[in-house]
C-alpha cells in the first residue's frame, strides 16, 4: 500500500489499491491544456458519470466572497444528482462580477453538451488567481477537447488538470470489499495553499460505483469531510472556491443501505481515503517540510477547538516545526492567546510523547532526545487543558512555514 | 526630525527632538550585560524615577498564560505609583511555574534596593525564550551592576538592554512645548516578533517630567495605546509578557490638568510618539521589508475590525506585500474569510489610491503603475464595505512575511 502513507491514518483491512488513473465503473474523465496556465500544463478537467441514476453530494466554502463557479454550482445545479464536473485551473474566476457568473454558466453549458446531460447536473469549479477575468474562449475550446478524450482511465489526467500550486498529485484509486460485493472509490484532490481552518478549502472529487441514495451520499460525505478536510490548515486562509463533490454511479450493482455493516465499512474506507488526501494537502502545503498534528484534550469543547486552531495557525509554532526546533514555549504562548484571562492555566504539553510542560510550568526532560524526535516528517503535539473530565478533544493537522512558502507566495501573480 | 519617519504619523508642531539617550528630569537609567544572552549583549535594564510623587499607569497582555514578571507587576506592585522598572531580555521567565514567580519577586526586591524605593513601586518585565528557568544569580548580579550605573543619559543603554530579536533600537527623546512650559517625553520600546492583533504585545517604557495625576496618566496611556500598540500586528501572536508603562515624575514643574489645552497637546505628542514607536515595531517585524496600512470603511464596527485584522494577518497578503506584488485578489479572499455568508458582497478595494475592485468585481486599472506603487516602504490598502453610512472605520498597521521572518524564527531556541 503506497497511498496510506501517514502513521495517522489506518488503512482499513478491506481496502486494496488499484492502478492510479482508473475510475470506478460508470465514470470517464479527461484533462487537457487549454492555455490558461502560461506553462502549458493541463488546466481543464472534465469528469462525467454516464449513468443517469448517479447520486451525489457536495460541500462548499463558507467564504463571504464566493467565486463564480461556486455560485454556478450551488444556484444552477442539483447537488444530489450531479453527473458531470468541469474544472479549470490557473484562474479562480473569483471577484469577477457579473461577467464571471456568465462565464461559469457558459462552462456549465459547454460541459453539459459534451457530457450529454442537462446543465443542472453539471458542477463547475475553478482554482488559481483571484480577480482576473477568465479567458472563456480558451476554456470552451478546452472543454470541447476534453469531451473527445474522456476515458475510463483518465483520472490521472483529470487530477493533473485541477492542480495549481500543488507540488505533487493527490489521488486515490481503491477497491473496497463489502459483504454485498466489491466497489471502487477514486478521488482527485487539489490544494496546497489558501488552506483554511474552517471548511475544506480545496477541490476534491470523489467517485464510487457503489449505489447510494442521495441522503446516504450526503450523510457519508458530511461526516467524512468533518474528519478530514475540516481538520487541516496550511495558512489559515479560507478560499472563495472550495468544493468537495462525491458522486456514486451505482454501476457496481452493490447497494449501500442505511445503517448496515456495509455502510459502516464503506464509510470507513471513505473516511481513510479523505483523511489521507487531506494529509497529502497539508504535506504539500506550498513547500512544507513537515506536518504537525495537534491533539487537545480537556477544557470546554469550543475552547479545545480554538486552542487547536490557534496553535496550528501560529507562524511561530509553524516556523519552529520547519526548523526542527522543539520550541514548546511557543505552544504555551499560542494556548495563552486562545484563552485570554485563563491565567494561571494548568496547562500540559507533550511533544512526540515527551512531556515538556505540566501544570503550566516546564518539566525537566532530555532536550537532545526531544530535538531528535522533531526531525521526522510528522510531529505530534499533545495539549491537555484543565477539566480533562469533560472529554472534549480537538485534532488538527497543519503544515510548517518555511522559505518555500514565502518563495511560492511572494511572487505568484506576476 | 528623524524620529517621525512614517508618512502615517504627523509630528505635532510643538514637539522637537532631543539627543537620544537623554531622559526627562527626575529619571535615571542603565543597561548592562549580565550573561543571559549568549552573545554577551546588554540584557538587564534598570530605570528609576527619583521623585516619590511620581505617578504612573500600565497596560499588560491579555494572554491566558501570563509570564511571571507580569504577575509580579500586577499582583505585587501599585501600578499608579511605579518608581522603578527592571527588565531582563533573553529569557521571558514564562511557563516557569512557582519558581518563576519567586524569581520575578527577587528581581523586584533587588531593584527596589538599588532604587531605594519600596518593592511595591517596582515593575518587572522580561522578554525572550519561553519555558526556560531564569538564571537568577546572573540577573541579580546585573541588577546590582546596573544600580551603580544609573545616569540621566542612560536611556540608550536601557533601550539596548531590553531588546531581544529587534534589529534596531526603538526610542524617543522629545521636548513638548505647552502653554505652561516645556516638558520632556522619552520612551524605549522593544518588539519585533510575537506581535499580536490584540493589546500591545511588547515592552514599552515611557517617561515624562510633566506632572500628571494617576488618573490622567491612566487616561492618556489608555487612549494612546489604543491608537498605537493595539493597532499593529507582525505575526498575530499574543505574547505572555507584554507590558507598557508610563511614568511621570512631575520634575519639570509643569502640571497637566484634566480637560485643558495642555492636556490635549501633551496627549497629541504622546499619541504621535507611541504611534511612531508602534510603526517602528512593525517596521522591524523580524525581518520585514515593508509595512502595510489597512483602512476599512463601512460595515458594522465589529465587522470592520475583523476584516482589518484578517487582512493584516493573512500570510497570503503579507507574502504579496513582501514580494512587491499588488495581488488584490488575496485582499478579497481575506475579506470573504472574515465575512462568512456575506456573498454577494459589494466590496471595494484601493491600493495606494488605485481602485482595483468595486462592487465585488475587478476594475480595469494600470497594472504597471500599480506594481510600481507597491514597491515602496509603506503600502496603503483601503477597503470599503457596504453600509459606509455607518461611519465605522478600522485601521491596522502590519508587516510583511518574508524569508527573514522564517530564518529568524525557524531556529530561535537552538
Amino acid at each position: 500500500m503506497t497511498f496510506f502513507g501517514s502513521r495517522w491514518v489506518e488503512a482499513p483491512s478491506n481496502v486494496t489499491e488499484l492502478p492510479t488513473g482508473e475510475l470506478p465503473q460508470g465514470f470517464r474523465a479527461a484533462g487537457v491544456a487549454c492555455g490558461i496556465k502560461p506553462s502549458g500544463a493541463r488546466d481543464l478537467g472534465l469528469l462525467v458519470a454516464d449513468h443517469h441514476e448517479t447520486t451525489s453530494a457536495a460541500r462548499f466554502t463558507r467564504s463571504g466572497t464566493l467565486a463564480a463557479p461556486v455560485l454556478a454550482s450551488t444556484e444552477r445545479a442539483r447537488l444530489d444528482g450531479l453527473r458531470a464536473v468541469v474544472v479549470s485551473s490557473g484562474n479562480a474566476n473569483a471577484a469577477t462580477g457579473a461577467q464571471g457568473l456568465q462565464d461559469a454558466a457558459e462552462m456549465q453549458a459547454a460541459a453539459a453538451a459534451e457530457a450529454g446531460t442537462p446543465e443542472e447536473t453539471v458542477a463547475v469549479a475553478s482554482t488559481g488567481v483571484i480577480g482576473v477575468p477568465l479567458p472563456l474562449e480558451r476554456v470552451l475550446a478546452g472543454i470541447a477537447a476534453a469531451g473527445g478524450e474522456l476515458r475510463f482511465d483518465g483520472a490521472d489526467d483529470f487530477a493533473e488538470a485541477i492542480r495549481s500550486t500543488d507540488a505533487f498529485a493527490k489521488r486515490a484509486s481503491l477497491e473496497v470489499t463489502l459483504g454485498a460485493g466489491a466497489v471502487r472509490i477514486s478521488a482527485q484532490a487539489k490544494g496546497a495553499g489558501m488552506i483554511s481552518p474552517d471548511f475544506a478549502t480545496l477541490l476534491v472529487f470523489v467517485q464510487s460505483d457503489a449505489r447510494l441514495s442521495p441522503a446516504t451520499c450526503d450523510l457519508l460525505l458530511g461526516v467524512t469531510v468533518k474528519r478530514s478536510f475540516e481538520r487541516i490548515t496550511v495558512d489559515g486562509q479560507l478560499s472563495p472556491s472550495d468544493t468537495v463533490i462525491l458522486q456514486c454511479s451505482g454501476a457496481s450493482g452493490v447497494a449501500i443501505e442505511p445503517e448496515t455493516e456495509d455502510e459502516l465499512r464503506f464509510g470507513e474506507a471513505l473516511d481513510a481515503t479523505l483523511r489521507q488526501l487531506a494529509l497529502m494537502v497539508v504535506r504539500d502545503g506550498e513547500g512544507a517540510r513537515r506536518v504537525g498534528r495537534v491533539l487537545v484534550h480537556g477544557g470546554e469543547r469550543e475552547t479545545a477547538e480554538r486552542v487547536a486552531r490557534t496553535v496550528a495557525d501560529s507562524p511561530l509554532v509553524k516556523t519552529a516545526l520547519y526548523g526542527g526546533d522543539p520550541n514548546w514555549g511557543r505552544i504555551a504562548q499560542a494556548v495563552g492567546m486562545a484563552m485570554p484571562g485563563a491565567s494561571p492555566l494548568e496547562l500540559g504539553i507533550a511533544i512526540e510523547g515527551v512531556e515538556v510542560c505540566a501544570a503550566g510550568a516546564y518539566v525537566a526532560h532530555d532536550a537532545h532526545a526531544l530535538k531528535q524526535a522533531v526531525q521526522g516528517d510528522e510531529v505530534q503535539y499533545e495539549i491537555s487543558l484543565p477539566g480533562t473530565g469533560t472529554g472534549a478533544e480537538a485534532e488538527l493537522f497543519f503544515s510548517d512555514l518555511g522559505h518555500e512558502y514565502v518563495t511560492i507566495n511572494a511572487d505568484y501573480t506576476t
